[in-house]
């Protein structure tokens, strides 16, 4: 089974977690029958952690998770935080194939989707 | 004219400062003839900062400016800080029409681009 681990940040704000549990929703619908699994994990603040949102999966039956990093910049958490806590759920589910997607501010679509949503609020 | 202004937080790493300037080049050939200035600001750690971002579009002709806050949650950055930053700048700038977008996490498609993100990186 394929599975998709979005990995926000995480917050001591409550609203900014769910927001994510609520695009997790959003992204499992538009994700049809491309991912059998979705669901989040926080870098920090929130739970569940990485590691226990991989291990999560894996429960699940999951075979293949791609954890996609919901940053917009390729700083210190995109570049080393966030491939440290994979690793530990790599080593926690060693029969699983894990690996990270590119981050999202770095999606080639981010520049039309800015300029889609200040055309939209005229 | 109208002018699109994007609006990070900022950094104290010099590459994700200049990755939203390379994103604002993007975003202004994406644009093409819908906007006639894009430029960014910072809400803090980096320059411009908001203020003076809307008043060096000002002082380029700008008659209306969409300020578009790039940032994923609706935390209190975008909630009161952001709107105190441009309501300087509408004070400086009192004959141009100014306004702030919905916050890009916001967007609708955000869900689709993560999917595709995810997709493409199989």
């Amino acid at each position: 089974m394929n599975a998709l681990l979005i990995v926000a940040h995480g917050s001591r704000r409550v609203e900014s977690n769910d927001e994510i549990k609520a695009l997790t929703g959003k992204v499992a619908a538009s994700a049809g029958d491309q991912f059998d699994l979705v669901d989040c994990a926080y870098l920090e603040l929130a739970e569940p952690l990485i590691p226990a949102g991989i291990e999560a999966l894996a429960a699940k039956g999951a075979t293949s998770i791609l954890v996609v990093p919901y940053f917009l910049a390729r700083g210190t958490h995109v570049a080393s935080d966030i491939p440290e806590e994979v690793e530990k759920g790599k080593v926690a589910c060693p029969d699983v194939d894990i690996s990270i997607t590119n981050y999202f501010g770095a999606s080639p679509s981010v520049p039309e989707l800015l300029v889609d949503l200040a055309v939209a609020s005229r």
